[in-house]
């Protein structure tokens, strides 16, 4: 019995952002676990049992992972970019703290790799240069309040924001509101960066100014870059450069 | 001529961490630019060349570099962590704005990396499971009033942090001025993890409260993660695991 449980982030989407540490968890695991999209981009093999869930049954879908990991199974759940940030490493930890005390002493390793935010950053240029924040705009798991809370102090901050999650199908109308916040405290040429499914097939990038922002421009595959007021667009033939500057000046 | 720049992140320290698509580039490369340390990180061969440069000219290195690839060659700039945060492509896009035009026609490209806090905190558990920020305390490039703004700031928005460079032996005292903040509007349990050199043979992670810390437990090799008021410790026989709930109560 030398079961283990790994927390792997695939990253971004693209097969050359996954890095050496999770391809090996991955090499040697039994069982994947994770929502299907996730669980789908590990390729079947002899040996591998794969557990697609849907979204939103986090928690069970952890303790599924801890069961089997005690069990003596090497377990990888799987979350897109790194599995630390909106993803299921938290849930997992929620599982053990909640669940019985011998999955304390269980052999649990977080993998973290390339997040959303860091790979749209990168394709925009360096928007994310300085200070910044990520918020995760979906409201199942907080109350819209506290949502807005946030957005008004990033942006007394002067942080840079990633926004995760920004716009379902189920929630078709926070990120209007989001944008109707942003009018009331910012510039209308404060710059926004719409990266979708960075690294894959999909890829779109759209560098915008607020007074251009529209809800549509956002899905949930979106992550949205806010600047800074410092946030500089270098225009060129092409799509611009985006960056923020590493000085504040006094 | 078909020179180009990358400006890649080569992950915390571990070459286990280090993306295939970063691989491909330094492969690739006949210039390695960067700050001694990381240019070290790749290995010596025949037909490359590795310029090391010290901290503090980010500027001049992102200029020569431009200027390699304009002249054909194929520049690799090289950071720790992923390269667009506190580290080297804001520079080169600094550089790009105030350079020759031809400069904005060249191929620049980012390759985003594992960054410190993501590595960090994968080592600690999930604490940077929910809404989270990063700011660089060095005040070499901004004034401390701008750094003590946005901590209290984001002490008000419930932000788990991530701090940056929390403290060299050029400013011994801006992580102790910190500290201060923090008792002063944070209670004595808040959490703090100190990790140092994650994914290195030298690294160490140590989870205090807020009333444990003391400035000796950051140097520049650390980055410190601070919890929001809803960090949760989960005990156990070794390093505790630390979360961040996802969920926020109304």
């Amino acid at each position: 019995m030398s079961g283990w449980l790994v927390i792997a982030g695939l990253g971004p989407g693209n097969e050359q952002l996954v890095t050496p540490e999770v391809s090996v968890a991955l090499r040697d695991a039994t069982d994947i676990v994770g929502y299907i999209p996730y669980v789908r981009r590990v390729a079947p093999r002899v040996g591998l049992t794969r557990h697609e869930s849907d979204n939103r049954v986090e928690l069970d879908r952890a303790r599924n992972a801890l069961e089997m990991a005690a069990a003596g199974q090497r377990v990888v759940v799987v979350s897109s970019g790194d599995p630390g940030v909106f993803a299921m490493a938290s849930a997992v930890f929620e599982a053990v703290e909640a669940g019985p005390p011998h999955w304390r002493d269980l052999d649990i390793r977080v993998l973290p790799g390339v997040t959303a935010m860091l790979a749209a950053a990168a394709r925009a240029g360096a928007p994310l240069g300085h200070d910044f924040c990520a918020i995760n705009l979906s409201d199942n798991l907080k109350p819209w309040q506290v949502i807005e809370k946030r957005l008004r102090l990033a942006v007394e901050a002067d942080f840079a924001m990633a926004l995760y999650n920004p716009r379902s199908s189920a929630r078709p109308e926070g990120f209007g509101r989001m944008l109707h916040i942003l009018h009331d405290i910012c510039e209308p040429k404060r710059v926004l960066i719409f990266a979708r499914a960075v690294s894959t097939p999909e890829e779109t990038l759209r560098v915008v100014s607020l007074a251009e922002a529209t809800p549509e421009m956002a899905d949930m595959r979106t992550v949205v870059l806010v600047g800074s007021s410092a946030t500089r667009v270098v225009s060129r033939a092409g799509s611009p450069f985006v960056y923020t500057p590493r000085s504040v000046l006094a």
